[in-house]
């Protein structure tokens, strides 16, 4: 009871065109801390206020994008668990074995319907770069950059979208804060196996497997602004804010690796409950849900992932 | 799996002394929602971002202090569970028949090793005064007062911590994010069922059944100067702060309701994962970790208590 | 010695097309005091903290726009050696009679090359609601809407930037913190004849006598931010922002009044001195120098007045 | 007109201890910039905002304190003006020859009845380092530590309170925002060349010629509490905050350097008009007048001086 199960965002493993610049903009920029660097050319890092190893993975490629997106679960009887879900809901199950990410025990992999590659583990090494656990300070070192404390969530685009929620909410007992209902069915999920606001939330897209944006969690609306001038010193791409999304009401930025991904810095959100209700937008209202402050969606918000 | 059993706070009992100096406190200066006033003379408060019928009660009394302190469960069949767990854990359960406080389900009852009566339900009618689920604005009515949004937790003080504490994690499946551990015992420990960073806590003393403090949940630390504004203009007393706390590295100021109940206004707070380690403060870092700032206690912190 | 003559910007009039709704606006949104209505139809209206008897005019008209923006002198021995260096410079003194708006002493009047009515006076009675002078709070009823403290400065549009940027230097004794300089002229000046980095700025534009927008001081970016959540909440049309500018530095939001005029509600912007460099701006940085985060201009910016 | 005369705060010279502590202190923990350090063994530094050579001098000695204040000026002639009306109400000048601080040309320097040495001066070379003017950004690098933008003021203590005010008010041109004024004389005043709330204050004291604080300006309320976090951090001897004053209603921190020298870092203040009243605090209220949420004065304040 309490929290059982899935914990979190554990690893999310995307895809970078140079390795350098990528570096400088999620470490020097967002102020993620380099873990290392591994043979195959993956580098690791976390945010500041991580405990365990890693939570975000670079990986050089020719396109960029997202390669998976994983969940920490409490225990291996646990994740062990969520295999035979997924094997009877009738998906197909990879196993990847401890260690293909250092400091990482195995996980269990899947395909949803959007297309996405959704991964599962328990077992991950407590970082030696954690917040401190014996008289603490908040932190041992100033928080760098955009002061990013950690990977936050996703937002992907994909098909399929009411079976990725069936499966997400009915075999991952995930809850649902928040969705978009169109005329022609359900635009947009939020959903969360915690007390955040999401986890992770998925939009209708005809594409399978791709990705809108990758949020980092900043301290409060101050942050959001001083990330703002970051953005600004150093010419990152800006895509929107700051503002505020009327859906789980976080404050936000969202901007471009220099790869293209998008990322988002994100703080606040109200506290959500599987109790609360879920809160329903229309097609009429969907602008203010997204930007509560400009009330219209921009054209980039629907049609640039990758 | 995900969030089971219980969720949050989700009442608490307050005696004061004089109803009508407690309403002006509660409602026009915390900002809390009056929900109503019933025969026997109890008030009923919620904040403007709660979704329930109420929160908070006030008791016209003689002395201040807690009657009690109730957490919401998902089901009834979680109540049911918790039930059989306590009764073999050897606590005495009373049931509190549906009704007796208004919008209300059955509640049991029964007696924690501090002297503290602590509830269990699960049934409460949603507020219609509750977050628009709807096309939803962040607010409907501009927040007044100091802006709360809702109740958060309770600190109290009692004997017998490390009953509480083995009563908390083994029979109520909360986790424990820090402890103060003296040469002598354990002094404090703050636990969680939830992701926030505590939402109940215990401090070592020897009356039974005493309250330290009633926190409430400001979105930041802009609208926690504002509070200390708030409590300047209007005379309210003031204990401690704008400070941060080591423990929690929550953003606070601790006060006085016109009874002597001690309040707090609270935002921030790590978010807490059960795998993560407990935080352990020692008898030479406890003021740092009270009170981050002045980086001691003052006397006020260890002894008033109602 | 110190700040000599000129003061600070004293009364704007600006023109509606429905002054209950205008009022709504700028009293319950914008949170400016009520001070009273004339039996011509004009309404008097100044901020929480303004220590005089007014600083916003509202005259109900068929057009929207601005009749005239006042500098406050220190004596009227200042205003009269003003009118001596303006009919100098060749600019025609009207007089206005003191009680022409109420609490308000004699008034001159002129039109600068821009095609706006500039005045200057030096008396003005003290508010029954200003500011508290003994042992004050620091405001003695909570702020209102998007807590506007003061009337703040006012851009303009129109012809003649560059006499209209000579006339103010050299004969109003005005400083001049930013510029923007294009291939073919000046296109903007900022200017100040205090340490606000402006009192006032024109931009250069075909039609004399524009208004672009009337600016509104906030305490700080956590009331910007409050400022875009009431704007989203009552449905107030919203040109651009919570951005920054990167001239004058100050963090805002553009909107509109029910009548189409332009308001700003801005914080922060440095400190200026009358030795401290002119900043410049060029054409290939303009957008930037406006729009700190967004780095280009809308449309609007230069098109949209009244 | 507009701003003549005197501007504001230029020099301001500290007697350290321990240089290197010192420059720890005020380069790594306060932000500022380190300009240079001469033979004599005195170190200059800067605010990254601040646009001339230095503002900021550390010199070794033997006791904490402070040598002397000096206010920058227009022009040399406003220094002879004033020159002139300091012999006229007869304090002795003492001509200080130009390069007598890197950068700087010549200053007048006299001793106030106080027993402060208060020097004027016209000339500083800019600093290389200053603000960009060339469509600059907010800043360059990213602000340091508590992320002081500028030397802002000093509070000092002495005998004689009612002389300085006349000098400061009749011979320097200064206004006053706020006084203190007990049954038996003035305790304290605070006084402004700008429309700064404050550019000096004087607090009544037996002893001659000492410094309570010497204050940098920070951004607002949010960048308080993250230098309250770093004097956590960096066991930095904190005095009182994060609190407001009531009198010029700034927010802020007292704390001390490793010498002993009272600092504060301090945001927000009213913007401050001659022709605004000055605000008067009497003996029942001064508590909350210089502590607006403690309301009363700690020891400390009245006694711990350099």
């Amino acid at each position: 009871m309490s929290q059982e199960g899935l914990l979190r965002p554990g690893i999310v493993q995307l895809r970078v065109l140079d390795m350098e610049e990528a570096i400088t903009h999620y470490v020097d920029r967002i102020g993620l801390d380099f873990v290392g660097k591994e043979d195959d050319g993956r580098v690791y890092l976390k945010g500041y206020d991580e405990f365990h190893h890693h939570s975000v993975v670079l990986r050089p490629a020719d396109s960029a994008g997202i390669d998976l997106f994983a969940f920490k679960a409490d225990t291996q009887e646990s994740v062990d668990m969520y295999r035979k879900r997924i094997e009877e809901y009738g998906l197909e199950i990879e196993d990847v074995p401890a260690g293909e990410q250092p400091g990482t025990g195995p996980r269990i992999a899947f395909t949803i319907p959007s297309g996405h590659r959704i991964e599962l583990f328990a077992d991950m090494d407590l970082s030696e770069n954690g917040p401190e656990t014996n008289n603490p300070y908040t932190w041992k070192n100033e928080p760098r950059g955009m002061r990013a404390q950690r990977m936050d969530h996703a937002l992907l685009y994909g098909p399929n979208i009411d079976k990725v929620e069936e499966f997400f909410t009915k075999v991952l007992d995930f809850h649902l804060p928040e969705r978009v209902d169109l005329p022609d069915g359900t635009l947009a999920i939020w959903m969360t196996v915690s007390n955040k606001a999401h986890d992770i939330a998925f939009v209708k897209h005809d594409e399978p497997g791709k990705l809108h944006h990758l949020a980092f969690y900043l301290e409060d609306w101050s942050d959001i602004g001083h990330a703002a001038d970051l953005m600004a010193r150093y010419d990152i791409s800006r895509d929107v804010g700051p503002t505020r999304h009327g859906i789980t009401r976080g404050q936000t930025i969202y901007f471009f690796d220099p790869s293209g991904n998008r990322n988002e810095v994100y703080c606040g959100g109200y506290t959500a409950y599987k109790d609360h209700p879920t809160r329903v937008w229309d097609g009429n209202h969907v602008g203010r849900g997204i930007f509560y402050y400009e009330r219209q969606l921009n054209d980039a918000f629907l049609t640039v992932v990758t």
